[in-house]
């Protein structure tokens, strides 16, 4: 019998194709790091559920227990409960989608799970999914496992550009791939923090048509903008080209992880034999959870609380970066979600700062895990919807002076040599922390996402 | 653009291969008639859940939200919770599994996903899995959208029969086949209900052993034995070469969607990866719920309840059964678990007799569903866990008609000529229910499962 604790895996060989392209996301990576207490860290995206009525929330789902177990407590139907699926419908009403049927709706656990159905569904290994670029490195990991390749599209401060979506297209049509879709996140941009405008949304799904596209149009955050009502989804400009994702995760609550997909019937369809080969069928308690919570609570008034408490913190980040950042050094001015996408100035490098970052207790994700194809050296998400806005203050200061020494460092040796420095000697005393970091998911941390 | 409900899916020629093999399994299509209440059906997996302390499970679920909404109502780490898997090492020392670490278990959204993880990481398309015949319909389901094709290998009343699956490894071998792992159930087997003796166990690893064959032992009924304490698991004498997985859908709750999977380290590091790119992590809730459940209440307590509540209920099955059911008609005799597997008289086919069943009031399942070859058309999967014994009394009673009526007329037409009669003109009076029975499954129906 072979050692218990191999250092070389005896299976090695035995994986499936799709295996060995697997890694850890520069986000997992990250974990073992910022739990520590002494870090501010703007490197998770969780949600500030501390906000909810965890009284009133608790009460709720006590009862739905007590009162209803042999339902919350039973399996359910893979589709997802119907009455949430109707309540499903009323918030994606909210942004202009009045036409879905509860019907069309497939409850999943999370999107992330919807966006792993879709991918099933449509994507053979070497299919081509459009992707902003950044995109939302969640989503980059299920098109891998897929083994489907992302074609990056540029965005800029109005989103996605619909020229280099034209061009893509017809470079992919040139080459003879087969496009799949376009992944996207037209509001609140995870993790450029930019919204896609009513004009260019127009002009996407003008191209969409022309080109015979299908969308996969990803919105966790389209309810909370901070200065104006909800845009309208581009699901609710055509109801046969897109496939709409949405979540509770950032208006209720991620650790029930109850999210759904609407799509055309026929998609629909392979949505449910596909989630029911995955997971049978979502869990019960939680579907009840959010459906009744939908029902008796004022969930509405609740995003407005949420809202306020992002947009402080978005307020303390960027009036920090503009206080403290030194010259060079850009970033994104997100009007709701929970990024802010910072460019440091030439000739730095996210990744390799990062280990100085957290030696000086502040956490970001580098950029380069927002893309599939190694661009984004010199970008940073931060993320401000959980610290508290003296948190994120003392977090950008001390990120700030960071910067400065790594531009010091880059005027005194250059940029390329301080680069493989650091890379390949981590472990000066400054920079203790380069294996936990660059190494797998510690898998007993808490976790983050999106 | 294209009408909004086709009757021909636009998108037909867009999904991937394996999608195309979808379909739904032959328990779901039972769904929108077996819930009609004037039908006893003993074609469902539902556990008893209401045999559970409901307000005490209630109260202490509500207490988790309200005082622990921080850690219950937010993102938790893809693995699963720690103290959930420590619980989880505890449960299954109950079945000789002693050595097991925390971090060798991945906490997943039922055994289900935990099977679809391992098919993921291993199974390229064409790859070979061999499983009991009958197995799991849920695994098929697994294992199709995995594109993977499955062997079967014959069991008898002692289980899985060493043999036979010495055979199928030679014969696979001789095909250049790449056999991934084998799939058993060797406890109250689903749909069979035979449990691998002691001796058998023995057997298969040392077959497994020789030919240096992966097993994935799917255990979610061992605890619930009738007559004598659990059996040792495979995993207990092998722990390099079973990949385990476990289920609370049976001993507490299904709607919480908890189950795991115990592998050896290097397997784990990519079923985390596969599990964070599938569904990011599992629901923090019901994983506390479970994790308090068990230090909390008397779960081994509540084991036994359920434990005396399906031995009455496989009692009345049997009883039944060989009360009234005619000449030639066999089945085995669980001493645990769900189900009885029933073979039907010489030319009669299950699914063929199923509208007629429906007609007369009680739901089975056909045994094709079993079988990934076309395999078992004289079997039929009966559950005894969710009716009432009187209800069961019922149900076998209806069943034993059917069965005589089915005789009678094959005695009189010949077996080829009934079922096709039967096949091509289904609405005759009598049989009024075939089109819901084999379309797809209504999606709006309470859910079934394993």
């Amino acid at each position: 019998m072979p050692a218990r604790h191999p250092r070389l895996d005896p299976l090695a060989d035995r994986y499936a194709a799709r295996t060995h392209g697997m890694k850890s996301s520069e986000i997992r990576a990250l974990f073992s790091v910022v739990s520590r207490p002494e870090v501010v860290s703007l490197a998770g995206g969780m949600p500030a559920v501390t906000a909810l009525p965890l009284d009133a929330v608790g009460s709720m789902i006590g009862e739905l227990v007590s009162g209803m177990g042999a339902q919350t407590l039973q399996y359910g139907s893979g589709q997802g409960d119907p009455r949430l699926r109707e309540r499903i419908c009323d918030v994606m009403a909210l942004e202009g989608i009045t036409d879905a049927s509860p019907s069309e709706v497939v409850v999943t656990v999370g999107s992330q799970q919807a966006l792993d159905l879709v991918t099933r569904v449509f994507c053979d290994p070497g299919d081509v999914i459009l992707a902003e670029a950044p995109s939302y490195v969640g989503a980059l990991g299920v098109f891998q496992a897929a083994q489907a390749r992302v074609q990056h599209v540029a965005m800029d401060d109005d989103g996605l550009v619909p020229e280099a979506l034209e061009d893509a297209l017809v470079e992919c049509r040139a080459r003879g791939d087969k496009v799949k879709f376009l992944y996207t996140i037209p509001n609140f941009h995870n993790p450029a923090g930019i919204t896609l405008t009513e004009e260019r949304r127009a002009k996407v799904m003008e191209i969409a048509d022309r080109y015979d596209l299908l969308v996969v149009e990803d919105n966790p955050y389209g309810l909370l903008g901070f200065d104006r009502e909800p845009m309208r989804a581009l699901r609710a400009r055509d109801a046969e080209r897109v496939i709409y994702l949405g979540s509770f995760s950032k208006t209720f609550s991620p650790g029930l992880r109850v999210g759904w997909v609407l799509a055309p019937l026929a998609v629909r369809e392979k949505l449910v034999l596909a989630t029911e080969a995955q997971v049978l069928c979502p869990p019960s308690l939680t579907q009840y959870a959010v459906a009744r919570y939908l029902d008796t609570q004022p969930w509405q008034q609740q995003i407005k609380t949420f809202i306020e408490l992002y947009r402080e913190r978005r307020d303390a980040t960027l009036e920090s970066l503009a206080a403290l950042m030194p010259p060079g050094t850009t970033w994104t001015r997100p009007d709701g979600g929970f990024y802010v996408w910072l460019k440091l100035p030439d000739g730095l490098d996210a990744k390799l700062m990062q280990p100085r970052a957290v030696s000086a207790h502040v956490a970001y994700v580098p950029g380069i895990g927002f893309y599939a194809d190694g661009q984004g050296k010199e970008y940073m998400r931060l993320s401000y919807c959980y610290p508290e806005p003296d948190q994120i203050r003392e977090g950008v200061r001390r990120l700030a002076r960071v910067v400065e020494a790594e531009l010091d460092l880059h005027t005194t040796f250059g940029a390329v040599d301080t680069g493989r420095f650091r890379a390949v000697r981590p472990a000066t005393p400054q920079v203790p922390a380069v294996e936990p970091i660059t190494g797998p998911a510690s898998s007993d941390q808490v976790g983050d996402q999106p």
